[in-house]
């Protein structure tokens, strides 16, 4: 059975404890179950008061394809929220075969304490002084982690950003080959880890197998039908590998719904120079690879490894988001440069979202030209230097430097920057910014799916009708989800296959040797969202901070002329009770 | 009858209109109640649909003594709240003699429009170019003011923080001296009026008298038996005129209460030091004036004009609030250097409170070291460069500047930097802290005066009971006094004498010929406080924000070993409904 390891970054000490309570639960559930419990609504999010949580999810550690999601929770200092952020790497299959479930980082060091190493194999927990990874981005800091542990180890760290507690540092993780190019970035968990003087995590699984199943042929039998499922989809088994997520800038452009220049239009005139078609042509010319698994037992393989013009490693992991915020939010039309934009903020640890979103800050104040990509790269290289004031504000994330650079334009809700998808176009994914406890996020209820890829359904964009349902029913799809370790996108092919949630409760059974239903997978989700529900009630949060801002009222985005008209109250209903 | 002036700042059109609804209006009532009624709760604080308030209160313009408050109202950048902030100084009388009750500013111009210089005369309205005082200090700014417009004006302008939107900026008001010395200063009122892209306003009211009472034989003979009762109480005749506010720093410090090192102790081993005892001292050995009147009719004087070495005027309105931030809260004890941050905030154009609390974010994160008063002038002066990115964290305030460097220990409410007076010790300012509307103020219901000073009672500063009942009471009272345009040291004299508030009630019936009773007083207080709840409910504040942050409860300050041990729903009591 699976434990739970706590350590206490003060003291150093640390212990397994048994799941108890927490029995049943995993990735987003857990991580949210444990900071409701443990930590204090109103305390400081960089206090020693705050804790972080790294789980694998219930099918983590296994065959089941796609399975290897790791949940990062604490209290945001970004939002003041709970939150959760995961990310893809290594790191949750090696967690969950080291038979631990979750790691949790408590209380914190005094201010001038070096920052250590945990070091974590079967044999224990080791802590070492990390003074030679200290100020280095994060792909330095992992040549210099894979050296001293080995390639086959698999690391979660922080880079500049988090160690000087950046609001919209994110915490990093490892690849197959030892890159940092894997994300949790959303609502500076980094900052909470870099709070806590912890700089890596290393897990070394050697002498680890694949988790137990309780029946192993069922389990067997159900993986294979599960592989089928996410194949068999044109989403999943066709269009995210031949072009990742970017496959989405000329289909939300095409939609009106591109943000471009910072919220102003939905359509961006350059869209298909820095589109997923365009990205994979490039790859392809100059011999990169348009096909890359985020970690082992990736069926989807929607990564890639862009090179530059030299055929040179620049970034895996470029997704949408990140191609829309440094690209048509901010005027960038050079693939190059918004890829160097994009390794930038993994080398320094910092979520791609709120940094794009900064960026329009920055040139909203004329601190940067629109446009201008290479100016963009030194700004945003700046968060390296601990002792830069431009680089402190800008790593703070959207919210922050509008409020640096006195912009009174800031697509924020609950002071996380909004993603890639127009809220006045794509009203369902608006309902998710303003409902999902975690502050502006696509990922906690995907309504692109029924809005615009009719995947699952199909509800017009532009209109009210439908969409607080589809995202009520959607977080908490997600929710289970992000619990059960698996990658969101199997959504894609789960929301089109009556065949997906059965699937996966038959998984859960044969693993568990208990029974699991369908009706089991959603209570998993439900039962999240009303943990991160009273979390954030506790810390203060009513349906008063629902909202988007006001300019999303009262400017009209073309091309459909349409605005936002949700009441807050309004969409209270798209939130579990 | 006096009007109100709205000022369009993007077209420039400005008109005269009846007082209509707002009539019986003065003051932060009025202020308060334009901004509930015009101005969205959840508008950006900096963006266009913002408004400006500048009001006289409804005895100002008169001979009143002390009657010559300014009331600024907008909802606050730093707090998100509805804010009123009131200044002493030559702008209110002047104001009501010109025959303005308010100058409401609207709209605002765009980006990259220039700023514009107001001049307002009986004869009517100008806008003039400001380029030739962007970027200057508020003393450079009136020298040049004064050359031009005369000596006999009164000016309301912001310094370099204003202009650039800084959270904490002030909004700086001239002494009968022509010295920008007196502030509204928290809130961050200047970032509106620098939104607005207003560098100052600028009252000659050469051809105007006083405002003329109904009565005036029954106003002149209240407004005699008023001057008698403020001479007559020890406080206000004897106490702030002799020492200034400054005489509280060996009051609080002896009482326990006094923050030192950011809220640590109680109590600062070099408060004798800089004690309104040794700035009186200091004043007199130098030929300096210990007494001085912000504005033309104040009695108690509580005013200073501090004078360096070689006898030169340094600065005035030197406060107990302002010598505890830069002094024992950031343990400075070098007077010298806590006159000139004052003054630099003066110049900058900053709350010296919120610079103060933020400057000891500084120190936390060793930007600056404790208690170096040299390196801390040269830190706050950056906020006059606009390019100079540590100079926008310092003029954004406490909360942002603890973002900025990752402290958490930062004592603020409503992102509003806690005042001079420990709340664990002085329970009763705590309350008020909590729940003013203002965010964290000592102004809005100055309980010290119970717990301290047993001015209008005597309530026990360190246990729970009654601290409820005088928070809610002085907040009433406080409200009504800013709305009267009355300064709020009148309290002193007024709770101890029981002809005080009527014969604030004969004063209003004698100006305006209708009957005014003590109820009134009341109701307008109750009222003001009123509508600001109602402005901060639909901004979406709740009981949850009236809370002070954790390390109140969990740390213990000495010398009392007391905590904060109010729940937020407990004190929830202390606003009016």
């Amino acid at each position: 059975m699976s434990k739970i390891l706590r350590i206490n970054t003060r003291t150093k000490e640390f212990h397994f404890e048994e799941l108890g309570k927490y029995l049943g639960l995993g990735g987003r559930a857990l991580t949210s179950r444990i900071v409701l419990d443990e930590v204090p609504a109103t305390a400081h999010a960089l206090s020693a008061a705050n804790k972080l949580v790294a789980a694998a999810g219930v099918l983590t550690g296994t065959i089941v394809a796609n399975s290897g999601r790791v949940s990062l929770g604490a209290k945001s200092p970004l939002t003041g929220t709970i939150k959760e952020s995961n990310s893809g790497g290594q790191f949750a299959q090696k967690l969950a075969k080291l038979g631990i479930l979750a790691i949790v980082l408590e209380d914190k060091p005094e201010a001038d304490a070096p920052f250590t190493n945990i070091i974590i194999t079967k044999d224990g927990v080791k802590f070492e002084a990390a003074d030679e990874l200290i100020g280095l981005g994060t792909y330095a800091s992992m040549d210099k982690i894979l050296a001293k542990y080995g390639p086959k180890t698999g690391t979660m760290l922080i880079g500049p950003a988090g160690e000087t507690c950046r609001m919209a540092a994110s915490v990093q993780f490892s690849d197959p080959e030892g890159r940092p190019s894997r994300a949790a970035g959303r609502g500076g968990l980094g900052a909470v880890m870099g709070s806590k003087k912890v700089k890596a995590i290393v897990l070394d699984d050697a002498g680890c197998g694949m988790l137990p199943a309780a029946d192993p042929e069922k389990f067997k039998a159900a993986a294979k039908r599960w592989a089928q499922i996410l194949l068999g989809h044109p989403v999943t088994g066709q269009g995210l590998p031949a072009f990742g997520t970017a496959i989405l800038v000329n289909i939300i452009n095409e939609a009106g719904a591109l943000p471009t220049k910072n919220f102003r239009e939905g359509r961006f005139e350059h869209a298909a120079a820095i589109s997923g078609e365009a990205i994979a042509e490039t790859i392809t010319k100059r011999g990169g690879k348009v096909k890359h698994g985020c970690h082992t037992g990736c069926v989807i393989q929607c990564s890639q490894e862009y090179v530059d013009k030299q055929g040179k490693y620049l970034t895996s992991g470029f997704e949408y988001e990140t191609v829309w915020a440094f690209g048509a939010d901010t005027l960038i039309k050079d693939l190059d440069d918004i890829a160097m934009l994009d390794r930038t903020c993994d080398d320094m640890g910092m979520d791609t979202i709120d940094l794009g979103n900064a960026l329009a800050m920055a040139m909203e104040a004329g601190i940067v030209p629109w446009g201008d990509g290479k100016a963009a790269v030194k700004l945003l290289q700046r968060v390296g230097d601990k002792n830069d004031s431009l680089g402190r504000i800008m790593g703070n994330g959207t919210g922050f430097a509008a409020q640096a650079f006195g912009v009174d334009r800031v697509p924020v809700v609950k002071n996380q920057a909004l993603p890639a998808y127009d809220p006045r176009s794509v009203k369902g994914i608006g309902v998710t910014y303003c409902t999902t406890t975690q502050g502006a996020d696509h990922t906690a209820g995907y309504a692109v799916c029924q809005n615009i890829l009719k995947v699952g359904g199909d509800v017009s964009p532009t209109g009210k009708e439908g969409q607080i349902e589809i995202s009520k029913n959607l977080q908490i799809a997600t929710a289970a989800v992000d619990s059960l370790g698996l990658c969101l996108f199997v959504a894609f092919a789960v929301l089109d296959n009556a065949d997906g949630v059965p699937c996966i409760a038959d998984l859960v059974a044969a693993l568990t040797g208990k029974p699991y239903t369908v009706d089991d997978v959603v209570a998993l989700g439900v039962a999240c969202l009303k943990d991160e529900i009273a979390f954030n009630t506790a810390a203060g949060f009513t349906a008063k901070d629902d909202q988007l801002p006001d300019f999303f009222r009262t400017e009209k985005l073309m091309p459909h002329g349409t605005t936002w008209d949700f009441t807050a109250e309004e969409m209270q209903a798209a939130k579990v009770s």
